[in-house]
């Protein structure tokens, strides 16, 4: 069975489960606590060198990290990945956009504001992050305008990728009333057999 | 004919070239200075809303952008990419590796020091990259003591990936010089059939 080494009010995190429940698939998960210092143990640098939930562990002593490599290792053959190969290709670009333009502004202004013993000491940081967050989701915005979902027309791992941090957006001090686009594809990501909900901290 | 629409000088773009190459795949290139602001003209948002280079023309009006997702779509099939899964997905890890926890650190550093036009204002911007980008060195020297490519034994686009930034990573201030199975694999990577040069600028 598959483990999850992961946080829950992470969207790194929450996307495997969104794709585990979405597919069926038994696991476990382990909650790791990432602002307690939990992915900078001994133990845990031992399943993940570079110190970052989630990992999965495919089989006892077999990990495999990175949230948007996992999601593509589980989804493998299914219908949650393409196999057109332009479709897998443009499922990645979303992936990657998420992990370069998106996470690290929206999902790192949240952080601050959520999770630092402190927000007000980080109010320039938070404020730093705000521009480019907004230019990603005016990205989103626009390509949603004409498309239902991010590839091919369907629901697939670049949607749940993308909707693990947008749909929390508003912790990070985002306007999403901004974005009507996204507003609907968040409620058409909602009405999915088997959506599961980020559990509550 | 791919045309790619890049910037030589840049570690991303050059992924492209390295790729493009070592298939033997022909291909035109199309000089854009993102330096210059050539990435944020209507023009060329049109052909990536998100205003980066590089990008693919796979045929005419038809782009993709993401330089790693380009790899993956150009390396599908063939000998850069391992058909097995849990290959296929470790790949896919060591390239999300490089995007979020080695490229903006590494490559932005370099940016700052090569390409602003008054790098010494920049001093304090460069001094933060420095120990996330020598954590991401750490890693990936580490993970090449005991293997002589990235995944699988051989030489995929995950060692592209990180060959591209890292190979002028003393440009961003880092020393290379400790990190020694680094370097002996960045000579594995230049020993390559069809192996090609980042242009001299």
């Amino acid at each position: 069975m598959y483990i999850v080494y992961g946080m829950s009010a992470s969207g790194n995190c929450h996307k495997l489960r969104m794709v585990l429940e979405s597919l069926g698939l038994p696991y476990g998960w382990t909650e790791i606590n990432s602002v307690a210092g939990e992915t900078r143990t001994r133990e845990f640098l031992a399943i993940n060198a570079n110190g970052k939930v989630p990992v999965l562990e495919i089989e006892p002593g077999l990990y495999l990290p990175e949230s948007n490599a996992i999601m593509a290792y589980l989804a493998d053959g299914t219908a949650l990945m393409p196999t057109e190969r332009l479709e897998r290709a443009r499922v990645l670009q979303w992936l990657f956009f998420e992990q370069y333009s998106h996470e690290p502004y929206i999902a790192v202004a949240r952080y601050f504001r959520r999770f630092h013993p402190d927000p007000d000491s980080q109010r320039d940081v938070i404020a730093s992050k705000m521009p480019a967050g907004n230019r990603a989701l005016q990205v989103m915005d626009d390509h949603l305008r004409a498309n239902a979902f991010f590839v091919g027309g369907r629901y697939t791992i670049a949607d749940i990728a993308l909707y693990a941090y947008t749909h929390v957006a508003d912790e990070g001090g985002f306007d999403l009333t901004l974005f009507p686009a996204i507003t609907a594809w968040l409620r058409r990501v909602e009405a999915q057999p088997r959506y599961v909900r980020m559990p509550a901290q």
